[in-house]
């Protein structure tokens, strides 16, 4: 097959359908081969390995689980909700600290700043705010550059990814932990419009995934327990959870992170781990308000009573009524406007940095400082435009706000005045958002001020989110998007008597809404955040108009990553012309069978020259016997039991145990190149039947893509044997893998299916696409 | 098979293992078989329909498929959307109706029986509230069991089991919606210790099932559109949404609604359908904003400024530290005890007036009135043991209540004085509710008062439940949690600085968990009802633990219910036995298949003879063609397109439509008694190709039942069939269908599995068993 190019060195030069690579799907159009699409995956392409959540049934595997006593099934539950426990308390506290770092650092480049600029040393204030900036910038790119190119980005993508069965090479690494917390804590400290959501994210699932690679003998962790862990149901259940305490301990939202867990991230859902999740984000929780309690005395620095961000926007009494309802609507069809563009341009950006970042360590670095530089400019410049404002009488705050947190900034202003743009712009993120959401402040802030810092914002948060560091997505958007609502709020004026808080809540959600297009998880999320319930029917009306709207368009920004990234994510739904499809017409390449007694030249012959990951073995007369992995013949062939003559090896299964077959780390598989025989043992054989899954699922030839496609994707299989209608032939003609369902591999084979009526609906713009 | 006892009548005599009917496989223990075990499923047994997600792939659907226009497509979508609108909207309406009703008829109760108290007639009193209630009770029961025995419960198990795949007989007609809404009112409003959350979740579902029946020719709306409605995925979805809106309707809590319908109803979930769900919530919930916004201005009667039971404890700053984490962790052991204990006891009580109630309509009418009066005698007469309080002199609302709402009711006390026990019962459960989870009101209530009526409320809850009208759960055990709560509140006293409103929180929560044992959906509903988000963590702990203490002992009541009414639920996780198995171990019966074409008189003889609803068709020489529906093959008979020879049939897909082919009403099937056919057409020919699913998804005969469930389960299917490991004999061994999956069946096949080690573990008491 014409795409596996790039890799085609591991599979000594024959093509095959299963080792996908991970920016491989892409790569296609891409001109060379060894550098890759984006910075994570390029470093260091090896073979993605699929899940697999078949049971898989050979004598070894059911002589270990009828060997299980009752002991060994109670140590294995109680040893995953340890696990759970573990990672939810590791995920509180490395949130926690996240959040007093970033805190700390960027306050007290701050107050610097601010100090400077009371004593009226302007250009010096400028030149210390950049050069903090640069610096911080400069770390974070350097250490994700150097060290793990993988930690790029938010993460979600590839935890996502990695849920539905694609594993990205080396993102759950401990040093991928590690870049990810320290790159993420300067990047957001270093100002740039970024978040920390995504990077906690991917930090939960990393946490999860090292947690329970205990057995692995990488870790010094070979605890006998671990070895229960040892397969993909559980691991990924275990990211999953990571996931949801990430986000929990993001924004403080348990519930939304669970929810967040199951809407957006899992693939494979079941009512046990929901449980699981929320017990996970739940010890988030007690963890946080814990923590915060303490620093409530004052002994956490700058954190202050901040406490992470939550943004109370309790006004006991929100009232609205049905003439309020036209207002927001339009607010959610703009912002599922605005949310679809803001997708099509990040798109087109992280294309252009792609290529960018491809020419060398030196140009990434280059690129992220250019972007800090011009974030400092308009950061510190713009503010000088907006024109300095009494300080209001009644403030129930400060004011003007010395320091770094605040409604009302000074800036400039003389002693009694305060500017609008500094308190937007001169702020943490977090600050930002809770400035924006701030009740009983609608005159604080002008139309004009609004405008220009929604502008800054969507255009930074674009740029700023292609460079090489762990840095996120949420928050800017709802930086962006909050903006977006007050203005919405400040045009409409008092023809509604909703007020300019809530507008940009609202305006936060519709925004939110149009890029990733969830609805119950963001919803429950902003309503953690606010700490509002009676804002629930406005902010689920904004959250699904846009929603709807911006699917019109494109896909979730998620999706549009992780198409771009070339991962081959099976999607639940089957695309419409693929019940015009049977299974035959996308089978394809030879296929190579095993005899049930096969001659180990042979088996090594067949390893080498293909990177298939299973295959069928086949007994005189021709009938199936089943299936085998690749990492179990490897497995075999390691420890060297073969056969003088081709006969039964009864009892073979008493000298493996299943855990010699038993799942290596994410991302790490044995190699028939490490395997070495002599020539005798080449002429001898291997009895594959006792290693055999002898109950495959099968489909038939006929059957339609979709159908095929619904088995695959229900069950979470990685092999799909596929048999023949009538028995006078072979007993299996192909086997499908997820890469036979993938529509660029579909629509290669058939290019008319492009044109036909059996396309997903969807609004196109050619000419945009065109022009950028 | 022993099992298919008291319907053979239907298969002529014939075992088989699939028409199983909802009381069969729990009456193998009664005597009688022409009652049943509960009323709801005894009135009208009727084959149980499976579902059926599977994509029949035969040539007339794929040709209908072929021939959709996009414009179809696109009818189909928006008609789905404006379904579930149109479903929101009705629900909300009704629940908010229903609201209405229960608090004027309950209110008027009251304040009569309360005039009569402020002038001294006490015992007219008490006779006019017994009577009104004995009337509503009377009233309530009697229209359930004479008109609609099917809706007698709270509907939740039905509509649960029917997401699974198990139609009960008439859970969705026309008659069940309208008597489940009047039968609720009236029952609510009769002072029984019952809910309407459940009814609600029923009449949610009810009116989905309802308005996606538009294609059938029973009513009135015969709309070409909704042609695409005849299939279980749509009909499923949108009783999914539907019950989702119930919840919401009740609770006012649409994302809880969501959430139970995701957690608790959905046995198949896909992220498309969360979206669909939370939109018919937001629906639901906006409207009733609407209307309560409407009732503010005293138009709706007693109705009020309460607005449904919306519990509002928003004490602002609620304060909690590490000391008060141990009273919690207690309160959510023993709640979850007494949840465990609350099931087994609701298990007897069933079973013990299921006894009653199979004896006959006035026996059922009897022992509700029983209920009723016992219930009117405890509520009125408790609070005579309770002292008179003098009114707390600083307190916020009016001290002594006259009228039905507030905290201080008057009862028998002087002026100035009030009862507290009359408080909490001569009050609607929601105002108790209320009442018990209000702040500031530590004074208010003494310990022996909320021990009274927790042991009341207890004992009431359980024997309430099992009378024949439509009744919830939910209710009542919120409020007897609501009482422990409190309690548990009362007994710690000052050691904790929790408020006893919090108590009563968290007991509710900790009780909910322990009998329906769910976790982020009553989290969430709780959340809403409460409106307070600093709750979260506490509330997030007491009902993992409440849920994994009662998860020890027994097993959630709805899966109670269910499998104590003999509905063949099918459970997501493999029982640990069935790994051990393989699919040829419970495959049993003589195996009916047709020829690719078949003569009239043989199929007419197999269908007559058996009531399998699915057939292998298998081709000369011995291949597997495919298989056919029962419903498929009568349409053929009845359209008598019939063929003089056994030829292949060219043209015959172009005689029929896919319409002719759709799925029936729910629980509505064409039978084949009432085909006739003369001599001559007996002794033609039909060729089935054309209609023969030739893709049915099979397994090898050697696979471990635990893996064939996998995909039975995690597919949605209806038939599995069973081909044999090597191809010398038949090409078909057997068909696998949800009944050979449930464990009553596997058990009484391989009895020795009872007493083996692959059971869950699980504590078991077999001395309580004894004595009750």
């Amino acid at each position: 097959m014409a795409m596996a190019n790039g890799f085609a060195s591991i599979n000594n030069g024959v093509p095959d359908e299963e080792s996908i690579t991970a920016p491989l799907l892409h790569l296609r159009r891409s001109t060379s081969n060894n550098t890759s699409q984006i910075a994570i995956v390029g470093s260091n392409p090896c073979p993605i390995e699929s899940l697999d959540y078949e049971i898989m049934e050979n004598d070894v595997f059911k002589q270990d689980w009828r060997s299980r006593s009752k002991i060994q099934i109670f140590q294995y539950t109680s040893l995953k909700w340890c696990l759970c426990f573990l990672i939810g308390t590791a995920v509180g506290l490395i949130g926690f600290f996240n959040n007093l770092a970033i805190e700390n650092i960027a306050g007290i480049k701050f107050v610097i700043t601010s100090d400077k600029m009371l004593s009226n040393k302007y250009t010096q204030a400028f030149f210390i705010f950049a050069a903090a900036n640069l610096g911080l910038t400069l770390f974070a790119v350097s250490i994700t550059a150097f060290i793990a190119p993988e930690t790029a980005g938010s993460g979600i993508p590839e935890v996502k990814a990695y849920l539905n069965g694609v594993d990205a090479p080396a993102i759950f690494s401990f040093r991928t932990l590690l870049i990810k917390i320290v790159g993420s804590i300067a990047a957001v400290s270093s100002s740039l419009n970024v978040g920390k959501a995504g990077p906690m994210v991917h930090t939960g699932a990393c946490i999860a995934a090292l947690t329970c690679q205990g057995g692995s003998k990488k870790y010094w962790l070979t605890w006998q327990w671990f070895r229960f862990f040892n397969n993909d149901r559980d691991r990924r259940d275990l990211v999953t959870c990571g996931s949801a305490a990430g986000i929990a301990a993001a924004f403080r939202a348990p519930v939304g992170g669970v929810l967040f867990a199951l809407e957006e991230m899992a693939s494979w859902w079941r009512s046990a781990l929901l449980w699981r999740a929320f017990f996970s984000t739940a010890i988030v929780a007690i963890l946080l308000r814990g923590l915060t309690d303490l620093c409530l005395s004052g002994k956490c620095g700058l954190f202050g009573t901040g406490g992470l961000i939550i943004y109370d926007v309790t006004s006991v009494n929100i009232s609205y009524h049905l003439r309020d309802v036209p207002p927001v609507l339009l607010l959610g069809v703009l912002g599922g406007i605005a949310g679809s563009i803001y997708n099509f341009l990040l798109g087109k950006v992280l294309r252009l940095y792609t290529l960018i970042n491809e020419k060398g360590t030196t140009y990434k670095i280059l690129l992220a400082c250019t972007i800090s530089i011009l974030t400092s400019c308009l950061l510190f410049g713009l503010p000088w435009f907006a024109p300095c404002h009494q300080c209001p009488p009644g403030a129930t705050e400060p004011c003007p706000t010395i320091g770094r947190s605040g409604n009302y900034k000074k800036f400039q202003c003389q002693p009694g005045h305060y500017n609008e743009l500094a308190s937007l712009f001169f702020n943490t993120n977090d600050d930002a958002i809770k400035n924006l959401f701030s009740k009983d402040t609608d005159t604080e802030f002008h139309s004009l001020s609004v405008l220009i810092f929604f502008i800054t914002c969507f255009i930074l948060s674009i740029l700023s989110y292609g460079i090489v560091a762990p840095v996120g997505l949420f928050i800017p958007v709802i930086v962006t998007g909050a903006s977006y609502g007050r203005l919405v709020g400040l045009l409409i004026g008092s023809t509604s008597n909703l007020n300019h808080g809530l507008f940009a809540v609202l305006g936060a959600a519709s925004l939110l809404g149009g890029t990733m297009r969830m609805t119950v998880s963001l919803c429950v999320i902003l309503l953690e955040l606010t700490n509002n319930l009676l804002l629930l029917p406005l902010i689920m009306l904004v959250l699904l108009i846009s929603k709807t709207v911006a699917d019109a368009f494109n896909a979730n920004i998620y999706d549009q990553i992780m198409s771009f990234k070339g991962f081959p994510y099976l999607e639940t739904h089957a695309e419409p012309y693929m019940r015009q499809l049977t299974v035959s017409d996308v089978v394809a390449g030879p296929l190579r069978v095993f005899n049930g007694v096969e001659l180990v030249a042979n088996i090594v012959h067949v390893l080498r020259t293909t990177g298939h990951n299973g295959f069928p073995v086949v007994d005189e007369p021709p009938v199936l016997y089943g299936l085998i992995l690749r990492s179990h013949v490897i497995t075999l062939l390691k420890k060297k039991c073969f056969l003088e003559s081709p006969r039964l090896d009864v009892d073979a299964v008493d000298r493996f145990s299943a855990s010699d077959f038993a799942k290596q780390g994410v991302g790490y598989q044995d190699r028939i190149e490490d395997v070495e025989l002599t020539e005798d043992e080449m002429e001898m054989y291997v009895d594959l039947h006792p290693f055999t899954n002898s109950s495959p699922y099968t489909v038939v030839e006929t059957m339609s893509l979709a159908k095929a496609l619904t088995l695959f994707r229900g069950v979470g299989l990685r092999h799909l044997l596929v048999v023949p209608k009538t028995s006078e032939r072979q007993p299996v003609v192909g086997i499908l893998t997820r890469h036979d369902f993938m529509p660029q591999h579909i629509l290669g084979l058939h290019p008319m299916l492009e044109r036909s009526k059996w396309k997903r609906l969807r609004f196109k713009f050619p000419l945009w696409n065109k022009i950028f």
